[in-house]
């Protein structure tokens, strides 16, 4: 146990549930409530009905994860979803009717406009405005957002032409063990086998593995425009995607061409992100030294760096991010929020008299 | 022995050359030469002292590798270089003093006004200027070009914005064993230990890392850059590169934005990419299938695909391509230079009796 937990009485702490426990953006919601003390009076794990019954330990106490039925939510003040889209869907009536918030994060409700689509760094105040629900980001989409707004708020963006470099955690632990088997066989003289990805990943890499759709791009790339527009109230921002999964295990990078309506400056551009929460500027030109996955994995801060003037568009900068797809990319996100609602007291009653 | 090879008459083949025989591009260079029945009447594997006296096969027959030195090089018609620009720079007086034509691998002469730049399918013409060196352009360059030109050819381009995904075979065969001996470390719990690259590349990825310069893009993306411009004829084309390195054996990929002076639909692009010589078209987009390293390894054609309008810019299109980076990248594009000289009667004298 990395961080003390005392178990807090009800008028002290909150009444929350991991929906999706086991999975491998659970178990770090799992960790990340530990380690920042989030105020827990009651901690329900819930998953499907083949995880039920298996333990999990949290600030040193075993806990029994319960299968994830409609009345699983009773007495709930926070329920931190994060099982799937259709899960999310057949549960969020019952989450909302026994007055807990659900802080959901697969796509199911990101683009309904009566849900908050929130990164607390960007648009903390659009969660107040929430439901019942509040929709995390896409992991792309927060890592990208936490980078771009310190620069939105000083020159208005034009157009994002942005590829990225995404790990295999972004299709769950199972795809993190498969590129790990895949090597092994490889470098044995075996065939890789691909059950979890649609293709061998290992030394290998592929466009994003989501459906494509009518207009060439993926949902991924999609999801990028959509919910940049809307965390950043941007509805007419231009944004251009190319999705890859890449053999790196749990963070994702991005190479950002961002162009604005005037010229911005790499040092005011330094500024701003060396300035803004949740990014770090990493940069050592003299060694070549960037953000790279390895560094960027359990860290909570975008690391951002290779800003650099676009040779071929005067108003246009280069950005080189990383980030942790499982941390900032979903569980810190959502954790985030959760403390959000608590400290701006945006929960539902009875939890809003805690 | 995929090939036969019959050993031919000064009067029916060329004297050929290697330089740096034992390289990635080298013993690649070899295998294209028998593959493709390169008329070779003599064929000479050069290298430094380290290597000399070490063996090679080709078409059946064991060839001992001589040293590099400046008087190796009397009576070819032909040198194939790839062993590094100092190297090239070293011995380019020697070669040409032979009268043989020097194609260099390396960056060497490449944009020297006096020496030709050259992929066949793009700019073959440019070789008849030759003075003795002809440069085979930078691997991202080179299938970036194959791709590109059948569009240039129908719309003019305006700008691209392109990121590269690079094989570790862009930095040799050294660094391709270094990132399958990291991988076998890190699946064994161990450190992944850099000697050839800077950072460890295995489940791992990093900025391109060659030298950075004062705009703060590296040598590589001032090669796309500059190599494009003087490979397509058009000096103030715009383009702004990323190259990342990835933990990929020997293809490297490249996600291309490509905005053009008007609209170009994407019906025309692929019946233009699918009639050009070099590349080849491939889309599946019901298996989301397209381009990927694996399928590009061992290819003579860059794959092409994803081709899609861009959603921000209504004169741009999205592609992604693959290519094998020593083969078309390098060591395949060099032995095309050879049979375009040979085939136009551009190689010197007395070889131009041949």
């Amino acid at each position: 146990m990395l961080f003390g937990v005392r178990r807090l009485s009800l008028s002290q702490g909150y009444r929350v549930a991991i929906l999706g426990a086991t999975g491998a953006v659970g178990t770090e919601l799992l960790q990340i409530l530990e380690e920042r003390q989030f105020p827990i009076a009651e901690l329900r794990l819930l998953a499907s009905p083949r995880s039920a019954g298996q333990t999990l330990t949290f600030a040193g106490e075993t806990l029994t994860i319960q299968e994830a039925t409609p009345s699983a939510f009773q007495g709930l003040d926070i329920v931190l979803a994060s099982a799937g889209g259709s899960t999310s869907k057949a549960l969020a009536e019952a989450i909302v009717a026994a007055g807990a918030v659900m802080i959901d994060n697969s796509s199911a409700f990101r683009m309904d406009p009566t849900v908050p689509l929130v990164v607390p760094e960007v648009n903390p105040e659009a969660a107040a405005q929430h439901q019942g629900i509040i929709a995390n980001p896409n992991c792309t989409t927060i890592l990208m957002a936490i980078a771009l707004w310190p620069l939105q708020q000083r020159h208005p963006i034009r157009r994002i032409v942005v590829s990225t470099y995404q790990s295999a955690s972004g299709a769950g632990a199972r795809a993190m063990a498969e590129v790990q088997e895949q090597s092994r066989a490889i470098l044995a003289g075996q065939p890789a086998i691909a059950e979890i990805l649609p293709y061998p990943l290992a030394f290998n890499l592929f466009p994003h593995n989501s459906p494509l759709t009518e207009s060439g791009y993926c949902e991924e790339e999609l999801k990028m425009l959509n919910e940049s527009r809307k965390i950043f109230g941007l509805p007419d921002l231009k944004l251009t995607a190319t999705c890859v999964r890449v053999p790196v295990l749990r963070a994702h990078s991005e190479a950002i061409n961002v162009e604005f309506t005037e010229p911005f400056s790499v040092a005011e551009a330094r500024e701003a992100i060396a300035a803004a929460p949740g990014a770090r500027l990493l940069e050592d030109w003299d060694r070549n030294y960037f953000p790279m996955p390895i560094e960027a994995s359990g860290e909570d801060d975008v690391l951002v760096g290779r800003i650099r003037q676009d040779l071929s568009e005067p108003n246009a900068l280069e950005l080189w991010i990383c980030g942790d797809q499982i941390r900032k990319g979903a569980a810190l996100n959502a954790v985030q929020i959760a403390e959000l609602l608590v400290k701006r007291q945006w929960l539902r009653s009875p939890a809003l008299t805690h």
